[in-house]
């Protein structure tokens, strides 16, 4: 994080939305909050290693929010700024802070998003291909030069809508991360070990699933790894929640360096702690203070709680 | 399993419910196969440890499923037929494999059921108490002379209609068993940690709560075990799994002879194997020539699914 080398600084890259939520809860009810894919990723990620950020904001994005970004230490050379206003998204949570309905989603600006990556995060080793179209994917993957590992998300929307682009990119990733639901609807199966195995044949050696509060499942060359959840005492806010599980990951796997079997669990683990602590305020307000001693403290606690 | 000793040959003493049960899934419907608690969690136990069998059939119950019993090395001194129909239970899965509807129960002889431990019984050191009426489980606990481990397990029905006799039977045990929604029913909280923390001061020094598919959450002095579920290939008929889950764990638990935090949690995740198996087929059918050494081969597959 303190390397200053213009050429390969950046260590990770996520692409991804940004927009301004509006969440009601059992809890709170709160307008036009940070959020997006790529602000929690970011913001988990940035914990551990140098993480630049291509989105794209309206001109009507808070100066406040530009400056977190900052405080987060997240470079800030991929983020563009357009007239018109920024993505915003509204839902309601119900009382289980599970389930949730989207009230209303407005694209604008993220409607013609296309995503660059500026000259210095073309020589990035880590890249994440956050939930945006498969195409954009595909277009940001080929501008990077030599990724040594490439994680892609993705979502119903482009299963349904975009299935050949989508595989495309499957077939072009080191790891594929997706939930539940849609890991069956990408395979028409209901076993999620089936899912994950036939994912795994499509090209990415590792397969991630994940399932909300029930944790995630990793299948890779050495088998599966069950990702616990950590469990917290209240969630406040689920929004961001994979999101920042996937940024920790990348973060802790950059810092480490190496990619192999150990590597890999160790920081799905991470992931899921920082993911742990993302739902426990609104927004980002959790991940703001967050520190890598206060991440390792729970991740011993949650090791410890797989341990006989 | 060899002892036989008259007086302290039992190591295991279960009781609950003995059913004829029509299964309906996507793959199969069977009419009047053997099931109940106190048969799935016996077939379990019998594995590890000398288990007798407290509960009650009509003079319909048909012989093979006796000698079945007998097969599986079942004590059936507990075992009382009586004079009238065996209770059935009849229900329909969701393709999903997990939720499933109540189609009809029939009590018949369950009704009047009034267990007695056998004098070959009163001096188990291991005893389960299955899921029937509180007040019946409160007898059985008084009749016992000096049970090192009692584990009870209950139902949304008492929490409904007996919760006091529910409390004291709470008060009273080492482990309390119960599924996610019936532990959120009881303490009237939704967090599963606050829950389990709450049933905690009542009592019972072991809290597990068991998830289904997601697996278990043991509560102990020495804080959160998270057991995981197998991932099995093809669920046939989840029929049972809590009760094999609670047998397997008992008849480790026994076996290995010794109560602590290292043994409960690595009967816990026996319990998981256990139930697994008996997940891939219909009724008792995969636990018939299910053998130690099959499980412990799986169960060293999960565990590696827990190890960095």
């Amino acid at each position: 994080m303190t390397e200053q080398d213009s050429t390969s600084r950046i260590e990770i890259v996520i692409v991804g939305s940004i927009g301004l939520d509006t969440i009601e809860t059992k809890f709170n009810r709160q307008i036009d909050v940070l959020g997006g894919s790529v602000s929690y990723a970011c913001a988990a990620s940035a914990m551990y290693a140098e993480t630049g950020m291509v989105g794209v904001v309206g001109d009507d994005f808070p100066g406040e929010y530009m400056d977190l970004y900052r405080e987060f230490g997240i470079n800030l050379d991929g983020l563009v700024t357009e007239a018109g206003k920024t993505f915003r998204w509204s839902g309601v949570y119900d009382d289980d802070m599970i389930n949730r309905r989207t009230i209303s989603t407005d694209l604008n600006v993220f409607e013609t998003f296309q995503p660059e990556l500026p000259p210095s995060y073309l020589d990035v080793p880590f890249l994440l291909l956050g939930n945006i179209s498969p195409e954009l994917q595909l277009h940001v993957l080929a501008s990077a030069r030599e990724p040594e590992f490439v994680v892609a998300d993705t979502m119903d929307l482009w299963i349904n809508i975009a299935r050949d682009p989508l595989m495309e990119v499957i077939s072009k990733v080191n790891m594929l991360t997706l939930n539940d639901s849609e890991i069956r609807l990408l395979t028409g199966e209901h076993n999620l070990k089936k899912c994950a195995q036939i994912v795994r044949e499509w090209g990415p050696e590792y397969v991630v699933v994940k399932k909300g509060e029930h944790g995630a499942m990793l299948l890779s060359e050495a088998g599966i790894f069950l990702v616990p959840a950590y469990p917290v005492d209240e969630v406040q806010d689920p929004t961001g929640a994979g999101d920042s599980f996937a940024g920790g990951f990348m973060g802790r796997l950059a810092s480490v360096g190496t990619v192999d079997n150990a590597s890999v669990r160790d920081a799905l683990l991470t992931g899921a702690v920082v993911a742990s602590f993302g739902v426990e305020a609104f927004s980002l307000e959790s991940l703001k203070g967050l520190t890598a001693d206060a991440v390792n403290a729970r991740l011993a606690e949650l090791k410890a709680m797989i341990t006989l």
